[in-house]
């Protein structure tokens, strides 16, 4: 799958694939990711991305014509999906997620400080996905938890020791508790149940402690 | 203010740090944020920091070892508070964002591969954050979440001209479309209220966009 990001700050895209999981995914040839920087676009002559808005107000707002153009430049796939990162979106979740990791590029228009100019969405036309309702001074970080997340879901990314068929969300609940060595920590005990090694009576423990968990925790994941 | 980052990836933590406003607002001291890692505390002889979890399934679990010793190394401030990210905690959004900025300092527990034994909640008592209904191959990207979207609403990280009193959610709402230069992009022209001058059509068409958005994309949140 193929990832390519439209971004000021091409850096800090990168930088996120040279640790752990995604950066095996990257070796692997799982993922290849690509940064695009608007700026090596721009026909201003002071190289400027952005400009204060009409009408007044605080904040910079992204020119159009950088922004189109170097989307325009990007290399577009068969099965392509575009992608703007924004609070005004629809919310990420992990059914969005599971839509995504079918498409074979998707392509992430990240902003930075205050927005967009309208027409960069009214042109290209994206979907609008936001990660939350939390402002950012960037959408890298968000675009990066979308790499992240759909990425884990491709086959190979993921080796068995790290599966995700116990994933909070993958059946409509939070995860269970999980318990690893030593048995006795500073006097918490592991759960007997754990250690009888009886898996229909793990299998009743754990869907109970799954149920038990949202409902306290997330009863909104029930209705 | 201080954050202090337990996480087996700190340079992945780190790099986030050297662009743009989260550089500027270390640089200006507003900010520190320091990595720690449990895999420097762990006892045991292979340095291991997880092992396979009690009654079976997939996935390795964090013990608990490692990661409270790390925790109990960190030096604590007077006005502290303790965030685990993980998927099944209190979903992010901008009131819990201005309730962790009152802090002087935030200690934030990153997991990563399949999740904590259960013993490090129970000792350490976090509280549990998610960003979002998704699952990602790390806590650092939501961690990193959380300091950006509180280190821009300390004062100074923003110049004037980032400024946030226009920002999505402040007042329950979406974000009235922006534009910049040109008038005319492509065909593509800015609406002639925004050119006229008149602040207080200006506002009124802005308010009157900022309701049409929110009613049409996220009729939730006018409820």
């Amino acid at each position: 799958m193929r990832f390519d990001v439209l971004t000021l700050f091409p850096e800090m895209v990168e930088a996120n694939f040279q640790y752990s999981i995604m950066k095996r995914a990257v070796e692997a040839g799982i993922i290849t990711v690509n940064t695009i920087n608007p700026r090596d676009y721009t026909e201003n002559k002071h190289k400027k991305v952005d400009d204060t808005p009409y009408g007044g107000g605080a904040g910079m707002v992204l020119m159009p014509q950088p922004y189109v153009d170097a989307y325009e430049a990007v290399e577009k796939l068969e099965n392509t999906c575009t992608i703007m990162l924004t609070p005004q979106g629809e919310v990420f979740n992990t059914k969005l997620c599971d839509e995504f990791s079918k498409y074979s590029q998707i392509i992430l228009l990240c902003g930075h400080y205050e927005g967009f100019d309208e027409r960069i969405r009214e042109i290209i036309k994206p979907r609008e996905v936001s990660i939350g309702d939390f402002v950012l001074t960037g959408g890298e970080l968000p675009a990066l938890c979308l790499i992240d997340s759909i990425s884990r879901r491709l086959e190979g990314t993921l080796g068995k020791i790290e599966s995700m068929e116990d994933d909070s969300f993958s059946d409509g609940l939070l995860e269970y508790p999980q318990y690893t060595k030593p048995r006795n920590f500073r006097g918490y005990k592991v759960p007997d149940v754990l250690l009888n090694g009886n898996h229909k009576e793990i299998n009743e423990y754990r869907m109970q402690q799954k149920i038990e968990r949202t409902k306290q925790r997330r009863p909104d994941l029930l209705s």
